[in-house]
C-alpha cells in the first residue's frame, strides 16, 4: 500500500478548481451541501502485456518465425529505434497490419487472466492502460471481456504500418492522476519498468509477474505471482 | 461539431507540465523526439438514462406501484431534497438494494442501445458518464457489454440504503477535460441538462433524445434521435 499523500495532494488540487467550475455550471450534479463527497469510489489499472496477456512483439516473433522481432529495449533502450527497426522489419517481410492482427487474435491470454478481469469488474470499475497501439490492443480486449484501454496508437496506409504515435508521455502515470482528480482511488498493478510511476502514483500499487531487479528496485511495492492473490489484494483496497 | 479551443487550452495547460513530469520519470514511455504526439485517438462518452437505457427511477415508480418515486428535479429542484424524499419513501415501503437491483435488473436497454454501444466499441474506446449509481448501474452494465461507467455510489447498510454521495461536482465535464488531459479527443452524446456542459466541453457533442426545450436552448449542439443516426455522426468525428 503506497501512502495517500502524494495523490491526496493532486486531489486537492483538482478540488481547489471546483468553485470556478461550477460557476459554469449549467444544470451539471452538484454536491449537495449535506453530501459530503465520496472519496472512496475506486478505479483499478492494469498494465496489459505481462500481467494479462503475453509480450505482442516476442509472440509475433515466434508466430512469424523472425527472430529479430525479439529485440526489447533490454538490447535497445531507445524505444524510438527499437520501434523503426521493429517497422523496418514489418516492411521487409510483408508483414501487414491484419496479418499481425490475426498472429495476434491467436494469441490467448495469460491463464486465468480473463476470468481476473471478468470477477475484478463485478467489484469494481477496471481500466487497461498499455504502451501498445490500439490496433494490436483489440483482438485481446475481446478476449479479456472488451474492458477500456488507454494506449498508443499505430499510422496505417492501406494495411501496411507506416509509423506510430505516442498519445502522451508518461501516459499510465497521467491517468492515475486524471482519475484521482475525478475523486476516484486509483489501485493499480503492473510487471515492469513502464508500470512503476504508475504504481508509485497510484493509492495502491502493485507489481505482478515482475522480473527480480524491478522487484529489488521497488521494495515498497508489494509484489504478487498469482491472479488470486492479487485479487485478493485489490480487494482489499476497494472501499 | 464544437470548436476544439476549449480543449485545446486545456490540452495544452496539461502538456505544459510534461517537463516537471518526465525528470520524475523511471522507465515511464516517453514520446521520441522523432515521433509527434498523436492528438487524434478518441473516447466517446455518452450518458446512460435516456440515451442507453430508462429513467431508473421511473422504471422502479413503475415496477414497485409507488407513483410518488415518479418525482423528478423538474418538480423538486433541489436534488439533495428529492434524493432524501426518494431514500424515506425506500424506506417506508421497505425497499432494499437488492429488491431495486432486481427491478433494474428486469429493465431491458432501450431498443439498439446494446448493439450501438457494441458497435461502438469495435471503433473506439466508450465511456459512460452518469449521474446515477454504481449500485443501480451494474445490472444494466451487464446488458450493455460491460462498459466502464463513471458514476455516484449508494451508501449501504444490510442491504438499506441509508444514504447517497456525490462522487465530484460537475464529473461529466470533469471527465471530458480529464480525457482531454491525456490527449484524446472526446466525442459525447447526452439527453438533458446534466448533459450539458459535457457536450459543450467536448471536441464534438452530440444531444440525443432531448427534448424541445433543451434542443431550444443548445442550438449549437446537432441533435439525433435514431442510433443509427447517432453513430453516423459519432463515426464522422473519429480520427
Amino acid at each position: 500500500m503506497i501512502p495517500a499523500r502524494g495523490s491526496e495532494r493532486s486531489r486537492t488540487q483538482r478540488l481547489g478548481t471546483k468553485a470556478i467550475v461550477a460557476t459554469c455550471d449549467t444544470g451539471a450534479m452538484t454536491a449537495p451541501a449535506s453530501a459530503s463527497l465520496d472519496r472512496n469510489q475506486t478505479i483499478v489499472t492494469l498494465d496489459m502485456e505481462g500481467v494479462l496477456v503475453p509480450e505482442i512483439w516476442i509472440a509475433v516473433a515466434e508466430r512469424t518465425g523472425i527472430d529479430a522481432l525479439r529485440r526489447t529495449t533490454r538490447e535497445e533502450p531507445d524505444y524510438d529505434v527499437l520501434m523503426r527497426y521493429r517497422l523496418a522489419l514489418l516492411a521487409e517481410h510483408g508483414l501487414t497490419l491484419s496479418l499481425i492482427q490475426d498472429v495476434i487474435a491467436g494469441l490467448e491470454p495469460l491463464p486465468g487472466a480473463a476470468e481476473f478481469v471478468a470477477e475484478l469488474r463485478q467489484r469494481t470499475q477496471v481500466v487497461i492502460l498499455s504502451d501498445t497501439f490500439e490496433q494490436f490492443a483489440a483482438p485481446l480486449m475481446r478476449q479479456l471481456g472488451m474492458p477500456t484501454i488507454l494506449c498508443h496508437r499505430l499510422v496505417v496506409h492501406d494495411d501496411e504500418i507506416t509509423d506510430y504515435r505516442i498519445r502522451i508521455d508518461d501516459p499510465k502515470r497521467r491517468a492515475v492522476q486524471a482519475f484521482q482528480g475525478l475523486n476516484y482511488k486509483v489501485i493499480a498493478a503492473g510487471d515492469s519498468y513502464n508500470d512503476t510511476t504508475m504504481l508509485l502514483e497510484a493509492n495502491a500499487g502493485f507489481l505482478f509477474h515482475a522480473p527480480d531487479n524491478v522487484k529489488g528496485e521497488f521494495p515498497q511495492l508489494p509484489a504478487h505471482e498469482e491472479f488470486d492473490d492479487l485479487l485478493a489484494a485489490i480487494t482489499a483496497e476497494l472501499g
